[in-house]
């Protein structure tokens, strides 16, 4: 019985995590060299007994969310987010009819309320982003994303991941790596709508945070947004993050700007088979394009190490074959 | 052929995951009330079309580890820790010799060396935690912990860990648990020994941290450790570090001191089935008895309120037919 059993779980496993056996990986990229390092590298990571193998347990991929996986342009979707919650809230707050950041915001010259320069975005994220429990957090956000649509794009956000992306993340997973967010981005923002756009589940992803409390309210233990950063997952806290959370150095990162630079230096710096990979904003058809002079998603130096580093630099519009997913 | 795979797939998947297969579980809990609680929990959350039945992505148990895997008398295995590092390290500090709370660590004067209360804890953290980057500080603690000894038990520390409770961890795994530590110990000190000790990856382990910084040094990128407290994974900390890292509440938890009461309220609060347990020290024989009154692991109001709230309590003594794993 047990023999039986062994076999039947050896071929299983064989079934499931061949390669070899599922269609062709990554369809909506065109033929090319970033496909091609792709798939390479993660044929030389699988390969047992090759002298690249890596032990599953170590195959941790780390993406980028803003710009990598999904549109960042015109402003990041948190921001547009965080406008919105800022209207909605604004009914109990007279005061910010007269107040920088939120009269500008409340009046739609973003230009006035930028003006306080970090502070005034300090202010915003705080004010848009705290005061209710987490669990009731999860319902605005959940709410917020299926109601809301992009401003040029005209679907929902959350429509506008790359295709290509998710069949490469699919790919990873089939191989045995374990795909991780790490973005700029809220942790509790993203967890909302991550695991269906992306598949990946709310413990692997890590983002930026807010304080919270624990309180008991009406006798019930809850956790209450506070009106305080606690960790901004950008630049150099990227790898800080990694290793606070996930306690292994990844083997492949994914970015898309200077924002990711610190990650990718720190992921393919390790001992063994390592992979970076950049996606580069070059096709103002398809989504948009831009690079060192962005100051969104803004990419000069990264671009500039890409080549003496080996990473990949994916340009979006001579690899990809599509951008987005079919509309639903 | 595929239909043939999915019926492969579909009975490996049975006979890895059916508890009915597998060799009787928790051998080393006498039968009574907390090992019948613990399988009715696990029978009821894994029944298939039961009313109770938690889907395996949402099956997150915590578990505690200072007292709660390992044992935490006559100090936490840490502070030992600290201590020798403090001594190994005196010797690039001769100014230690004249100051507290160094001096009287030397001089083996613990009570002079904590007179200076938290503010003496902390700078002991501090100074034996940092100044290393996190690859080199994870070879100072697997160093240590090959080599050091528990004063009164003789034997290596990681493996004075509970064999009842080791035997609960693969238990639960068995049947599709994700099992994550939860401590107030450091996570880079438990991530060094934890995989071995419990299964436990050191993405599923969470717990008090210090600050890092991304550095390049000779040209390679590192994280160091400063000497500055980052979260203090302890008491309302845990819920909140849960949320921040897990970003699921769990459905079991496991602690055995007020240090895991805001765990335990916040785990068995949620809907649905959920599960909490406190592993009582009755056991002065064995291992050690204390709960009320000890300034380690003080068990005070989470006995009071456990069993209003449902938590199972193991009395150590009663319970365990053994403490540790047999000697290696």
């Amino acid at each position: 019985m047990r023999n039986t059993l062994q076999l039947f779980v050896a071929v299983a496993t064989f079934a499931v995590a061949s390669p070899v056996l599922s269609a062709e990986p990554l369809p909506s990229w065109n033929e090319g060299s970033a496909k091609r390092a792709i798939l390479e590298f993660v044929e030389r990571a699988t390969k047992q007994g090759g002298p690249e193998f890596i032990p599953p347990a170590d195959r941790i991929a780390v993406f980028d969310n803003d710009g990598t996986l999904w549109s960042e342009k015109p402003v990041y979707v948190q921001a547009a987010f965080a406008v919105d919650r800022i209207k909605a809230l604004a009914a109990n707050h007279p005061e910010w009819k007269e107040t920088q950041p939120f009269k500008g915001i409340l009046e739609g010259d973003l230009k006035a309320a930028l003006a306080g320069g970090e502070k005034a975005l300090v202010d915003v994220v705080n004010k848009s982003h705290s005061g209710l429990t987490t669990e009731e957090f999860q319902t605005v956000v959940k709410d917020w994303i299926a109601a809301a649509r992009h401003p040029t794009l005209g679907r929902p956000y959350n429509e506008l991941t790359y295709q290509p992306m998710r069949e490469l993340l699919a790919y990873l997973r089939a191989n045995g790596f374990k795909t991780y967010i790490v973005s700029g981005g809220g942790v509790e923002f993203m967890r909302v709508w991550a695991e269906e756009a992306y598949g990946i589940p709310p413990e692997q992803v890590i983002g930026s945070s807010g304080k919270t409390e624990f309180e008991i309210r009406d006798g019930k233990p809850v956790l209450v947004k506070l009106p305080a950063i606690d960790f901004v997952d950008d630049g150099p806290g990227k790898p800080v993050n990694i290793n606070k959370i996930i306690g292994r150095r990844p083997v492949a990162a994914f970015g898309n700007s200077d924002g990711d630079l610190q990650m990718l230096q720190w992921t393919t710096a390790g001992s063994g088979l390592r992979f970076g990979l950049i996606v580069h904003h070059t096709d103002a058809d398809r989504e948009f394009a831009y690079d060192r002079e962005s100051p969104i998603g803004r990419l000069d130096k990264a671009l500039d190490l890409a080549p003496a580093a080996g990473w990949v630099v994916v340009d979006m519009k001579a690899d990809w074959k599509v951008v987005f997913p079919q509309p639903k």
